[in-house]
């Protein structure tokens, strides 16, 4: 009864056992054709990770780490109620964290989990570009990204078609008529706001319009930056005729500004948004973007505790369909 | 150096060693003399708890449990926020848990909570009257009560005035012109529901007005229930001009039976609520009480961890101010 040892992988895989090493670590320096070929031999040698890793497993607690950006907006109540739903069938606790978009938050957050020995940890990264996760994929802590993905590393991460969905709402907008279409897009280290911008390009660009630079204005995600770039938008010369945001607190902002303006919607421009604002149907009139944020959270968690129970598979990538949701924002007024 | 110890309480006190370790296990079967007796001992002597409970303390994890309804509603969705942010600036994570209102489930989470050694546990108490924590207490695992109290435990508690907020929300629909006002209440379990009916009846008795039994409908503090209590209320042979709903979701049901009767608010009868429905901002136009969510979280969570730290004092019983506010549902149609 001999066991597979990391040698077996690497011999077949004809790498050194580093690579392999690396490869089950997640670790983004090996190209994807080695990767490829690692995971091929450990699923042809059924390998389980090696001893120590199992030890270190077998010392984690019954608990996993969610670090999302904030907890009160609906996007992330919805997707940790789905979290905590899946982790209790299986036995499993969650533990919660609020990054608020800040790197050193996250960085110390991270660290708890290290410290508390977490079975896994959910991760929506604060930034595309700079999260960073070693110190739990050192540790053998599994990680899946949400909502965001991860540069750094190739871990398991589940999200929606942000380009689709973008494209969907702005589509919209133009077939209710407007041409001058102005995007309040998200910050350039998220892959969400590359995603949703990219999606409103192709849209206008479908419909034969040419994006306009000075449309497209960068926001923050947060209610200060949606209102002063919706502010911006209607300073200029020529006043736009719909208005897509690119997130629900960013929307807050953009109705406040609204609001001070007297633009009212939709007789002097119509709106849409992304992500839900609402809690048990109370939605605001304004069509929308929604992501199935219980199924991510759901999803992202059985992912998780097949790692957490030891399962080798390469990095997943899970898209979810969104669904655009049309209220009376966008129904022009005759 | 002597160590003060547990017989020196009792002997200062008048009792017996195991009065005084009720009293610190919350113990309800000691009564109220005893316990200021035993408490005014502990505090002379500087006692600590003993050694066995202090090396139970040492071995507990920096982790507290958040053990709630349902981080859905908004009311506990800032709570829980409150809690988390008072619990990180002290390095210390937060396991949530939500009961759905079901004892077996709160009373699964109480056992994980043992079982991962936590360090302390806040409860939203599904049941005052039926919930139980002694399979914490009994581990040296302090409790703090949010929300509703606990019948069956001496223990810290944060909550609102549930009956003076009911009153001045019932009383502003007299104001506003009302007479015949109903009221949705909630279950018979919950000490929230038995403030929130006093403080109906006392507004009315006030405006000498007698509470009429038939319009007071018992709800289950979820939409459904409160759908059905509203739909029974406009069934009445005179209807009333005025309704007070006893919680948020129900407040979601209670607009639907409206919607579904053709009844209109204000116009054809005003509307008053209790928690809030909304987020950053966005509240539909329903004069409701605003309960300071964040801030029992983060009260509960500063109380807990002075228990963790090891400080003995009589149980607390915190008591915040809930704000009404006025908006349009109660503005009556001239």
């Amino acid at each position: 009864m001999a066991t597979v040892t990391i040698r077996d992988v690497a011999a077949l895989a004809g790498v050194s056992p580093a690579t392999v090493s690396r490869v089950l670590n997640a670790d983004p320096r090996v190209g994807a054709p080695l990767r490829e070929r690692v995971h091929v031999a450990v699923e042809k040698l059924g390998y389980r990770p090696n001893s120590q890793a199992r030890s270190l497993r077998t010392r984690a607690t019954r608990v996993l780490g969610l670090i999302i950006t904030d907890i009160q907006n609906p996007f992330f109540t919805a997707l940790a109620r789905g979290v905590e739903d899946a982790a209790s069938e299986r036995d499993y606790s969650v533990v919660l964290a609020n990054s608020d978009e800040s790197l050193d938050k996250e960085q110390r957050y991270l660290e708890v989990a290290a410290a508390e020995r977490m079975a896994g940890v959910i991760l929506a990264p604060s930034s595309t570009a700079h999260s960073r996760i070693g110190t739990l994929t050192e540790r053998g802590i599994p990680v899946v990204a949400i909502d965001r993905r991860l540069r750094s590393a190739e871990v398991d991460s589940v999200s929606v078609n942000n380009q689709k969905a973008a494209k969907d709402a702005v589509g919209h907008l133009i077939s209710a008529g407007c041409r001058r279409i102005a995007m309040i897009t998200g910050p350039s280290g998220a892959s969400t706001a590359t995603g949703r911008l990219s999606g409103y390009r192709s849209a206008l660009r479908e419909a034969g319009i040419e994006p306009d630079p000075a449309l497209e204005i960068r926001g923050d995600y947060r209610i200060e930056g949606g209102r002063a770039a919706v502010r911006a938008v209607l300073a200029l010369p020529e006043r736009p005729d719909g208005l897509f945001v690119g997130n629900n607190l960013m929307m807050v902002g953009a109705l406040n500004a609204l609001a001070d303006t007297g633009v009212r919607f939709p007789a002097d421009i119509l709106l849409a948004g992304f992500d839900e604002m609402s809690w048990a149907g109370f939605a605001p009139p304004i069509t929308l973007v929604e992501q199935p944020s219980y199924e991510i959270g759901r999803r992202a968690t059985e992912l998780l505790l097949r790692r957490v129970a030891g399962e080798v598979f390469p990095a997943q990538r899970i898209v979810l369909p969104a669904r655009l949701r049309i209220r009376g924002s966008t129904h022009r007024v005759a």
